[in-house]
């Protein structure tokens, strides 16, 4: 299949629209950026509107505090019945941009500087997703009224802070009649380097937990009440430091490896020939010092096949210039868990929950707070004819065949469409191993968005070319 | 000795004179205050020169970024030699005021309040201070020309954060000519209760530390990068939970307790007589939990006889709303050791690096800043004819005999003025235990602040009494 509009011609007609979506600073862990979630949902109807599609969005009276999300989908009519139906989903809302001071260009005014446009929301979602919004409108230009495809659009905006609204709209017998498809398609994932597509076909899962520890009411004097009672910032390292046993790389939560899938053999070799640099890897990772992880296992399968423990934040009484001897009255830290198959995030929040009651010294307070912004761990099959299809289309437009992966990342919709609909979702994914995810100076490449653009087109031109 | 002046009358002088005082806010540890720090020097050199003090503030080329140190005395002439000379410490710097949220009054905006008075400093020490000042002006006074005492006053802006200025200065020859006096009095201490006034006899020594780890150069994204690499605030807390133990209340630093004198007999009976309620000493400490700490130590012994550990500040990566999943590039601690004789803080503080490196991991990098905001320990001898003037002056003031105590504190310069100029320190202060130190809310009682003034006129008249 041949599309005949160049990349030059993409990015002229692209970019600029792109670009007005990302200064939209859609931040859904600050409810200060309400507003800009408003703003972008306008946007984003405006544009699926525009490409034909029947919009609609839904906000769940249970969840007062959720961002709404926006379904759109191709007319329906008798036909559409004889049609596949393909589910897009991405989501508009983006990670906070701290720490700001470290950004190079102002995360919410995009730049382009190296073919790259940097900004916060660049390749995690909304540049990706506009690939397909992008690939949509060309596609409506080319087939008219005469789709030979269903398209089905999700767009949600709590991707980043746990889906709390689209996991509970995901649970109604209304939802689950109107998403009814046949395949889903994400891109939100990254190829292993500019040369070299990928598929990811395994995700983590991830536990998200707060803890706060408090003792006196009122930062006390160090020199007068110090070694007369329990420092909450002493209390709240004892804890985390029991969560997890440094020389090991093995989290010690009683119970946590329990209903770990271990790699089989074929996994351990598909994963063992992946082209693996120690050097280039961390140059990735912002210059780490050196590798470190859970004993017996490659760097590739700690990262993509094996639960890890991070701490997230870590804040207690004072940070400034100087030293402030104080004994703070509180002390708190944000920390989470990566679970893959066949861990399940209730039952591991169980597990920490109860192993904190216990393990918490008596003489402080602590409240725990579990947040899910990564959902349960999944697995896709690599043999269908979606994933067939998705295979040509990259190898089509990026003149190679993607290699299979698992992430170590986490995409909760893709367990949960799994459950709910009983679909499969192809990560057809356009980001690169340096887009700075999650992290300042993010950015996306403008190759991979207009060649994106392409191989969207191309898959959904195979998809139409199938009978059902 | 009776002096005439009712608690109104100097009440009704000098509370309005500590107000404009504790309005200019010298916080010596962070340094946009240096514009203040200048202020308060302005206001005291008028104010020490209208008592009739020969005034003259010293700066060190070689601390290019210390705080002024004041020195005053009285004038200088044939028969000075025959008279006693009392040399006056205080400090006119203060904590920062974080959490400045938790005041409930504008901590540089003093408010007056039950018969106490509200302000960042007003107990800690521009309020003690000040009943120097008020004393030195009422006695000059009575006393006009002739004086029967010598009086030199040394007050240094950096007590908050280390004392870099005074410490160097105490180092010249030509300063221990300046300062060559009797006997040393200090107003920073406090009364066990309203009712129970109190001489502190011994004081504890500090050591204070800032570590930082550091591994990749920005933020990671802990889905893709999680398990690969070390967390900094994993080492971190990891590094802190080594320092010690909780359950023993140890600090586990080898030779940590190498240099500590235990306390003889004699002394623990003394400091078991001391009226203690664990009620209102966990009331007084912010409602703290319960009590914790070293193990076979009470309370008292505790937090005053007995060497600690705290952290007083945490921070890494994110401490917003919401979850946000990423491996920060750092994480930071403030943490300091209390000392008691005879430690030395330069051998704990070689003591506690040489344990860090060693047991800090080798796959992050880190960075250990030493302070010393707290210096050595001291203890003073409790039968000298000045501390006898000093039971006397209390006793007659406040009704009752004080009573000798250890405070769990640190006032370096008693140390140091030990080892310098050979003379002991008078810790005669007013506070009281719930006077919010270093904490939100700080405050000041004004009839403890007014009685002081009267108490420091009887010391003096009494020195001045002695035939040298």
């Amino acid at each position: 299949m041949k599309n005949s509009k160049s990349l030059a011609d993409l990015e002229s007609k692209y970019l600029p629209q792109l670009i007005e979506l990302l200064k939209i600073p859609s931040v859904s862990a600050l409810s200060q950026h309400k507003p800009d979630i408003k703003k972008t949902v306008a946007w984003l109807e405006k544009k699926l509107t525009k490409i034909g599609l029947e919009t609609k969005t839904y906000s769940l009276k249970t969840i007062p505090d959720g961002n709404p999300i926006i379904f759109a989908q191709t007319k329906q009519d008798k036909e559409s019945k004889q049609k596949p139906t393909i589910l897009i989903y991405g989501h508009y809302d983006v990670q906070p941009p701290d720490p700001i001071e470290e950004w190079k260009t102002d995360p919410f005014n995009p730049e382009i500087k190296n073919n790259n446009i940097y900004a916060r929301g660049a390749t995690d979602d909304k540049g990706q997703l506009f690939t397909h919004l992008a690939a949509l409108e060309e596609l409506s230009e080319m087939w008219g009224e005469n789709w030979p495809i269903n398209i089905k659009m999700v767009i949600e905006g709590e991707e980043e802070v746990g889906g709390k609204t689209i996991s509970a709209w995901l649970k109604s017998k209304q939802t689950k009649k109107l998403l009814k498809s046949d395949v889903c398609v994400i891109s939100d994932t990254e190829f292993l380097d500019e040369k070299s597509p990928a598929i990811e076909y395994g995700l983590r899962g991830c536990s998200y937990f707060e803890l706060k520890v408090t003792n006196a009411d009122k930062d006390l004097h160090s020199g007068l009440y110090g070694g007369g009672l329990l420092n909450p910032a002493i209390a709240l390292t004892n804890i985390l430091g029991k969560l997890y046993d440094q020389s090991s790389g093995k989290i010690t939560v009683p119970g946590f490896y329990d209903q770990v899938a271990e790699l089989d053999k074929q996994e351990k070799e598909v994963l063992a020939k992946l082209k693996f640099s120690e050097k280039s890897w961390l140059k990735n990772a912002g210059n780490a010092k050196s590798l470190h992880g859970e004993k017996n296992y490659t760097t590739v399968e700690r990262t993509t096949a094996r639960p890890t423990f991070d701490i997230h934040g870590l804040w207690s009484g004072f940070s400034g210039e100087g030293p402030k001897t104080i004994i703070p009255s509180s002390a708190s830290a944000k920390f989470s868990f990566r679970l893959v198959a066949n861990q399940k995030p209730a039952q591991i929040e169980k597990l920490v929950k109860n192993y904190i009651d216990k393990i918490a010294p008596k003489q402080i307070n602590f409240e725990l707070k579990i947040f899910s912004p990564g959902g349960s761990p999944s697995i896709s099959d690599r043999n269908s004819i979606w994933m067939k299809y998705a295979v040509t289309a990259i190898k089509n437009t990026f003149g190679k065949e993607p290699t299979f992966t698992r992430s170590g990342g986490s995409i909760p919709i893709v367990a949960e469409l799994q459950e709910f609909l009983d679909i499969e979702s192809i990560l057809m994914g356009y980001g690169l191993p340096d887009d700075n995810l999650h992290a300042p100076n993010e950015k996306f490449s403008i190759k991979q968005f207009t060649k994106g653009i392409l191989c969207n087109m191309e898959f959904y031109q195979l998809c139409g070319k199938q009978d059902l």
